[in-house]
């Protein structure tokens, strides 16, 4: 992989990575031409005990503009600048033009509960140069690169003092309240660890102390043996529908070994993982013939500078709807009392999905 | 109040409430002539440790009916039946014909995480006989009554050996899912105390235990102190959008006090509970003079036989939109990460519900 990192007229960082050397010659384009002043903060919220990021900002984002301007289109024309330069990169990432999380965050406001600066980071990761690609139609190799470009974020945003979880996710189709149709994703850099996450560790570190092996090494030896459930499986990697999935269609996929994070993969097991990823998107693409629109959230060891040997990095997969046409609203027992209700078995749904023919190259 | 229960066809129990008694001669219909045979169950999502609910006879449930046949409208055709009869209620509740939770849950499949029966309760609570009537749009007392409701079935449903939780509900709208228009909430009543509340709970009892003050109390003497995200208050009842707002119109309602529950609160506290819900739904319509799509949710203490004195009975409100036209949409941050991200600011949100004129009656 070959990296090349840029800075964009308004200050606001570009990483082109390639399979082939990126040009010294490419300067970073940028639609907006004065440096940003992020305001955002986090307040506390006493009842649920977690953070809330309130980034005023972001409001009037960029809003599926017309098809005639995309801003993750690679582009040389002055009179209207894209997000990205034309040249031979394969995987681009920048800072959000609109953060929610940044380095420069300023003093948050005083209020009655606790305030904290917006810290961390928001990046844009754009998967590819064609805008009508998918991350599923993507080749395996291509896939690789993106996991081998999310373990550097991983890295270089781990690294940094006010960057405690490293979160890359896709939300994929107007369902899910994407803004943009070109392939891309987002990795939110956290200044603490998220209660999802922070939940699922705990589990893990639970059943690591009972048991003497990883939650998820369990699940997989238990998935693997049944078969009933599985997508794909090779030595390396594996995806599957989980027992306890909470959406009709949900997805895991994971390294076979516990791996903290993608930057812990070895090369064969970055492969294995891509074709097991490329494998179900495909499938989940194929079910109805149309695109699933989907949320894809990575899960890695926190950055916190504690131990994690809990943590087992996988992909969830959340797919919107739970029959063709028809999405699966989160309402009151989902959002006001954290209990979901699921319409299917996890059994049927992996018939219907290992029913799929999908090719992979 | 008054009370009347009866047996429907199906052997599912209707319960109709009024201002004046309930004739002896009404017959509990249905649209469905033979008793159900649920077959939900439950199993335990071991990565983020909570219960999941499979409920497979739901997914054919009546979807957006045409306006012709709207099953909890009052009806008395033996050839259409609906759920509800004619005669002089005000509000009504029944089992739900689809529950994913009932007393007659079969055991549960063996698999390889643990599962319990789907034991619990779901009702349909249906707000007046009116299909065009809207919560907000009831006058004070039957709104009051429907409080008086919701305590009722807080006693008879929490007095339940296999029900730990009793969780009123309304979703409001196409955009969060509601499939029938007519003015209804829902009872779920689980045999677990839900993550939800059960986190808030505990948050609740660490205030208590540090300040010797409610955690609700606390920050309703905050909201009334500093005033600039109050939509009303009396002596008794307050409603304000929460200094810690996840959604950019979310309100909370609450007696003053900190009752444990709605059954606890005496006739001028309901009403007054009823005043200020009443004044938020309609500040929420006026807004945008429009329906206002939301969750609105009721959390209580737990029937699990425990004391709860840290407990506040309070509604929450997720207004689905953020702005006119757009939905707020749940994705990678909340999702993977429960991590919400607010493109507004409380204090905004509020100075703009507060200038919405309403009248109350």
């Amino acid at each position: 992989m070959y990296k090349r990192s840029l800075r964009k007229p308004d200050g606001r960082q570009l990483h082109l990575y390639g399979f082939q050397p990126i040009s010294e010659d490419i300067v970073a384009p940028s639609p907006s031409r004065t440096a940003r002043q992020p305001t955002s903060h986090l307040r506390w919220h006493p009842l649920r005990g977690e953070w809330v990021i309130y980034a005023m900002h972001r409001q009037n984002r960029t809003f599926l503009p017309p098809a005639q301007y995309n801003p993750l289109a690679p582009g040389n024309d002055p009179a209207r600048p894209t997000e990205l330069p034309v040249g031979s990169w394969d995987v681009a990432v920048f800072d959000n033009l609109y953060p929610a999380l940044s380095a420069s965050a300023h003093p948050p406001p005083v209020i009655n509960v606790q305030t904290r600066p917006g810290l961390g980071a928001c990046e844009v990761v754009v998967f590819a140069q064609d805008a009508g690609a998918s991350l599923g139609g993507l080749p395996v190799v291509h896939i690789a690169l993106l996991l081998e470009v999310w373990a550097d974020r991983y890295r270089e945003l781990g690294a940094r003092e006010d960057v405690q979880y490293v979160f890359p996710f896709e939300n994929r189709g107007a369902a899910v309240g994407a803004t943009l149709h070109h392939p891309h994703g987002q990795i939110y850099a956290y200044p603490f660890v998220p209660p999802i996450p922070a939940r699922e560790l705990k589990m893990q570190r639970r059943h690591l102390a009972v048991h003497g092996r990883g939650l998820l090494e369990t699940r997989i030896d238990d998935e693997v043996r049944e078969g009933n459930r599985l997508l794909h499986v090779d030595e390396r990697a594996i995806a599957f529908i989980p027992v306890c999935a909470r959406y009709a269609y949900e997805v895991w996929v994971a390294p076979r070994r516990g791996a903290a994070s993608l930057a812990a993969l070895e090369r064969e097991e970055r492969e294995s993982f891509a074709r097991a990823l490329k494998t179900v998107l495909l499938k989940l693409d194929g079910l109805w013939e149309e695109p699933m629109p989907y949320v894809l959230v990575l899960h890695q060891a926190p950055t916190d500078g504690l131990p994690h040997p809990e943590a087992h990095a996988h992909i969830q997969i959340y797919p919107a709807l739970r029959m063709a046409g028809r999405l699966k609203s989160l309402a009151g027992s989902e959002l006001g009392a954290g209990v979901f209700t699921a319409d299917t078995s996890p059994e049927e749904k992996a018939a219907e999905l290992r029913a799929v023919k999908v090719t992979i190259d």
